[in-house]
């Protein structure tokens, strides 16, 4: 018996492109990979005057599951809070599209793949990618789908920049833009909790040079302790200290040993395991890599406004209160820099003590900004 | 030829206490240490009276080098801009004492020692310590110098919460108190960055569950790690950012590689390396643990003023403006403690991006702050 009430099935299909060589795609390290496959999910339908397809970009141990379950966890889709029927992103209305990132581990073609030109996986000899490539593979399946313009490109933390990415080298193909808990390069600080990460990974002596597939070995340690480190960034202090304080796990005094005792540790240490069963560790490096070297300004002479000069898309830039990761003074940046620009732009600071992380959760003041922002787009566009 | 202008020397004296068991420190585990060897260095005469003894407490990585060379490192004592002729704890008054803690890896008995039962290295068999544990050592040394009263007790960081510790267990002893940059318990975030470490050690397959010196091997990589993720906390991001900002280390573009490229990166991989030719991995463990087990405030019914109700020292609490390990809201709960306990307290909260390292560095206005607390103590004591 059908269930009146239940909205229309997110349509989600999940697929691959693979685009042959030589030089599918043009790095801007100088290389190239001559055969890629992008992993993609779309979810509703483009409608008859393709104008109604927005891209959603993700971070960084994200993938294309946005709205439908990851297959390979079981779990929900990472941003169902806001892509679904009758959601912010509304895929009754709105033809919604996520893809793997290049150098990903989720279909896109990457360093756990192999290498065309050896027959083995790429390992270490995969190029090293950046914002930009990532971006460039986004164009070349948004050109397979024959969308020439995109109603939206939004995304949060790593996906952000991508967001600004596409701002700044394809402005003429976006009506709107919504870079979210982001910023337009690294700091030192998070430089250096990058490398923290890439250097537990690379300490383990089972990442074996980055040749681990080849030796059916798995740099398990050292990934964990790499996403434990990261996951601190994630959340607030205060979230921290709210969901754990100095709380004991299962037990009523503590061990005097070195048992996970405080249900933080326990958090973390389950957070590490649970991570190494759905990452590829040489991706883990990579993207970090990709995340590093970001910097918008640089790309465009030093002066972050020129990298918007050509941009006529409406653009809402959003931050949280409590993300240490990416601070709001960041998205400020951004913002005066679009003003130098002169372009359209909205800015809005979400009070919550989440931290980082809190643009993947349910903050009803967030859907009703995005929301009458995505509405507003789309009616100026004609979407129905 | 004798320089005229030189101060006097700090008179330093680099000695160890044995004291034999059994039981020679009974330890809050229920476990005891039956053979205690406590190194420690002093500055400085005790007076006739033996009133003008201070004792410098030192925090995780550091040792009884205050004011003097460290003997492995060559290096110049840690808190030289505080401790030696003519400077806040000057040398030329006052006899300052500062020894290695119980759990530690410069000279006092740690996990690297052997243990009397089974004449081998403790590693993990060494008990889990507290920070009452390194006081209760410290207690000892001080008996055995014949000294009853500390005309002060101070130190930054964990060096702080063994003054506080001082405080509650024994303010019979102390004419004043300096607890600087410290906590009365550290929060989910201080406990999860701490467990990062300990798993990055754990993690290294030559740590072998601690009996790494039996083995003869050292778990370098692990322990580099570890000290990487510390060292994130113990600077400010304003500072990292002033320091190192995004510049690249000995090359004009990037790599594409995964080198270390940003000057960030090779200055976290040199604290990594040097950090292990000093410092011993179970030591790591032990301290950091004693710091996430520490709990002023449960060990007095939960409430952090009745720690302090014996007290009747002077005592001056010190916070610096961008220390997010221990922010100065850490510093206002144990000011509200004391003056909830009635005591004799001065608080201040010194300007500076420098982070939680402050404490270490050369801040004119904490000397002046510092001198005036010291120089009034002396004189209320009548020390010359």
């Amino acid at each position: 018996m059908l269930d009146e009430r239940a909205p229309s099935a997110p349509l989600a299909a999940t697929r691959t492109l693979r685009l042959a060589g030589p030089q599918a795609l043009a790095l801007d390290s100088g290389q190239a990979l001559d055969d890629l496959t992008i992993a993609y999910t779309t979810y509703g339908e483009l409608n008859a005057a393709r104008s109604n397809a927005i891209l959603i970009c993700h971070a960084l141990t994200l993938d294309q599951h946005v709205a439908s379950a990851n297959p390979m966890t079981g779990k929900p889709g990472w941003w169902e809070a806001m892509v679904g029927p009758g959601k912010v992103f509304d895929t009754n209305r709105f033809f919604v599209i996520c893809s793997n990132v290049v150098g990903g581990c989720m279909g896109t073609t990457g360093p756990k793949d192999i290498n065309p030109a050896t027959g083995k996986p790429y390992g270490l000899t995969f190029p090293v990618i950046t914002i930009r490539d990532m971006v460039r593979a986004q164009v070349l399946l948004v050109d397979h789908l024959g969308i020439s313009e995109l109603l939206c490109v939004a995304g949060g933390s790593m996906g952000g920049m991508q967001v600004l990415e596409w701002m700044a080298s394809f402005p003429e193909r976006l009506v709107s833009a919504m870079p979210i808990a982001t910023t337009a390069n690294h700091s030192a600080q998070n430089i250096a909790f990058h490398e923290v990460g890439r250097q537990a990974i690379m300490a383990d002596p089972e990442w074996r040079g980055g040749h681990y597939l080849a030796d059916a070995v798995f740099p398990s340690k050292g990934l964990a302790v790499a996403r434990m480190a990261a996951h601190i960034t994630y959340l607030s202090e205060a979230a921290l200290q709210r969901k754990f304080g100095r709380e004991l796990q299962d037990r009523t005094t503590v061990s005097y040993a070195f048992d996970a005792d405080f249900q933080v540790e326990s958090y973390l240490r389950h957070q590490g395991r649970s991570f190494v069963e759905r990452f590829d560790a040489n991706s883990y490096l990579y993207i970090t890599r990709a995340m590093d070297y970001f910097d918008l300004a640089a790309d465009h002479g030093g002066q972050l406004s020129q990298a918007f000069k050509w941009l006529k898309a409406r653009v809402c830039v959003a931050s949280f209160t409590s993300d240490w990761l990416y601070p709001t003074i960041e998205a400020k940046r951004i913002v005066h820099a679009l003003n130098a620009a002169a372009a359209n732009v909205s800015f809005v600071e979400f009070e919550t003590d989440a931290g980082h992380d809190a643009f993947l959760l349910d903050i009803p003041e967030m859907f009703t900004t995005f929301r009458g922002f995505i509405d507003a787009v789309a009616a100026h566009r004609g979407v129905a």
